[in-house]
């Protein structure tokens, strides 16, 4: 696995049991994966050399991370190596813009989007999003007109919709909210553009909440589906995942499942598929893809009969893929964000915890605290998703500020 | 840990989820544990500079086996070393006369039995056993007065006990079967005292199945017990574990879990007790106690919501103890010994078990396959133990025979 944060830390030990051992390519021996990998290769995965070395003598080949530069996955596919995903499928995960422009070619559900080359763009672009919800309302108008009341109670003809504000997204590059601005005018959008980030603009959608859909692919074409989850986000970064999606119903979550399906065939996905959506009045809409172990999937570690980091494994080595079902009626999983320094440290922390929930499960990855970053999650499983909840935040909330 | 067997193996994943990366004391380079583990020191847990040298910088320091001196273990707890379980807990699943005479003397239900050191002593107990046996016959038949038809229809009257066969077993070393005889005269006695191994004998207990209780204590004193299982064993091999035991009655299972815990305050245990049990008409009867991870807890991985490695690790560690109950109403755990040379290779058996089976879990310990050594292990887990039990076993078969 090139990349050795926590994602492959977490494959190493669902490889243990599969009776392999996780090669990992690390910038650092201080690594959360290099911890505790017993090979590792300190190296940058920028660097084709340092890659093709690396990639000696391994069954397959396959990624932390994204960022792997596509000319280099495709020059060691041609030499042979079992890289996956593959070049052609991992530019939709790397390039925001090849990604919106590939599922508008396929009919997915996205929202309104445009590249962005000028500020003018940006204007141009709130002002369709104007134009169109204006549509939209007329339309909804015209059906309604048997119920004049319900009109007036909208109260939306009165408000002016400018189509501001609009979201920009850096084509490469975003994770946990970074590369994400959302603009409230041209004045904003110009100090934006002359950062020279290239850009694409999306509406801003008006959602319920945020689904995610995680799939695996296998070269053999199998797929598999876990259940879909609700994510919570704060601050652009997941704090909590809720497995299955509290109230979500079944035909909507077939329809995000056929959707993460439909795309990893698409576009020829070998490994996890993650795909973050949306949840809209009007239906799911695709925000984001990533092909890899996701945070949206730490939960199946002990949520599901197969954890996503032993599925991703069972997809690059073209095994058959394992079984997805729950393993409780309620998982929750709270990511462990790093607190303010002092007060009691993580290993004081730990005993609280145990103490005082002693089926909470903890995930620590071996990484230096600093405020703000993934430092480990907690999982927890029950009968009672809004129990199992409270549990799982606490929890987290206890090892990030120790009380 | 020392020792890079697949306890230590297993012990490194449950490891990193709790932010460590165990230290391995590993007598080769290709041990189970040294292929996966970043920190391998190599060396023999018999030498005492090793151990010492591999001891520093160690949180804690305990055993993947019960072979290290406890002379060793002593001296380095002296140093200031936190080793688990003391000297003065291992002995006694290091020298079963030791533990035979501790439990004799707390009053643990324990088989007849006596030290060895000649063939009459041999002899001496046959006789014993038997006479034992006809004074309770008698009493039995002195409570049955009232139903002769009951006394005739026993037989047992008719029928001359000698006393043999009895088990004879080394006092050290022993495990998997090797290392207990069962002698049916004084000829087979006379062969096994002339090879000078010193042992004890015991009465061959009737028993109607193997049970196991496991606990966890901590310094602090915290123990923490898993439901009884029922362990069944083939030519002295653990080959299949039920969790929990089917039909136990709950006063029973109580029971059992209450003489573990007994018997880990007052041996002082700090970590995994494993007490291997008989069970028979009249009661349970202690077999053996091991003092770390056990064959008979490997189920917890995915069946209990803390493994029996992480509640090792949390023991030794000093953490409060982790939730030991049940992640399905049925779980068994099936060995996967290694079967005849030739045929498929494991690789092309794992592919046809995850295509019939997307259920199984499987745990493979990177170890040279050899007939009849453990090279791993199955989990199957659901409502009903029968079906359970059957899919365990067929994935077992599948992945040690090919077919």
């Amino acid at each position: 696995m090139v990349g050795g944060g926590q994602l492959a830390r977490m494959t190493h030990q669902a490889a243990i049991a599969l009776g392999q051992s996780l090669r990992v390519l690390s910038e650092s021996p201080d690594d959360s994966a290099a911890l505790v990998a017993a090979d590792v290769r300190i190296g940058t995965h920028t660097d084709l050399a340092a890659l093709r070395e690396f990639a000696k003598g391994c069954d397959a080949v396959t990624f932390d991370h994204e960022h792997v530069p596509t000319g280099h996955i495709a020059v060691l596919a041609a030499e042979g190596v079992k890289i996956y995903p593959g070049a052609e499928a991992i530019v939709f995960a790397q390039d925001k813009q090849r990604m919106r422009e590939r599922l508008t070619d396929l009919g997915a559900p996205v929202p309104l989007w445009r590249p962005v080359s000028s500020v003018s763009d940006i204007s141009d672009f709130a002002a369709m999003v104007a134009a169109n919800r204006a549509a939209k309302r007329a339309t909804a108008g015209a059906a309604q007109q048997g119920s004049p009341a319900q009109r007036i109670g909208t109260g939306e003809a009165g408000a002016e919709d400018t189509g501001w504000p609009v979201v920009a997204k850096a084509v490469r590059g975003g994770y946990d909210g970074r590369g994400v601005w959302m603009l409230d005018g041209p004045q904003a959008a110009e100090e934006l553009v002359v950062s020279g980030t290239p850009l694409i603009v999306e509406e801003r959608v008006p959602l319920r909440r945020e689904l995610a859909a995680l799939v695996a692919r296998s070269p053999f074409g199998q797929v598999a589906a876990y259940p879909v989850v609700e994510t919570v986000q704060k601050d652009g970064i997941c704090v909590e995942v809720l497995a299955p999606a509290p109230g979500l119903s079944e035909e909507r979550a077939l329809e995000a499942q056929q959707l993460a399906i439909d795309l990893a065939n698409a576009l020829g996905v070998v490994g996890l598929l993650a795909v973050e959506l949306f949840e809209t009045e009007a239906g799911i809409v695709v925000n984001e893809l990533a092909m890899r172990p996701h945070n949206s999937g730490h939960w199946t570690i002990e949520g599901a009969r197969t954890s996503q980091f032993e599925q991703h494994l069972r997809a690059v080595l073209d095994y058959p893929m394992g079984e997805t079902s729950l393993t409780a009626p309620a998982v929750v999983m709270a990511n462990v964000l790093g607190g303010q320094p002092g007060g009691m440290s993580i290993d004081e922390r730990m005993h609280h915890l145990f103490a005082s929930d002693p089926g909470a499960r903890v995930h620590l990855y071996g990484k230096q605290i600093r405020p703000g970053r993934k430092i480990g999650h907690v999982t927890v499983l029950g009968d009672d998703m809004n129990e199992v909840r409270a549990r799982a935040v606490r929890a987290a909330k206890w090892l990030q500020e120790g009380e």
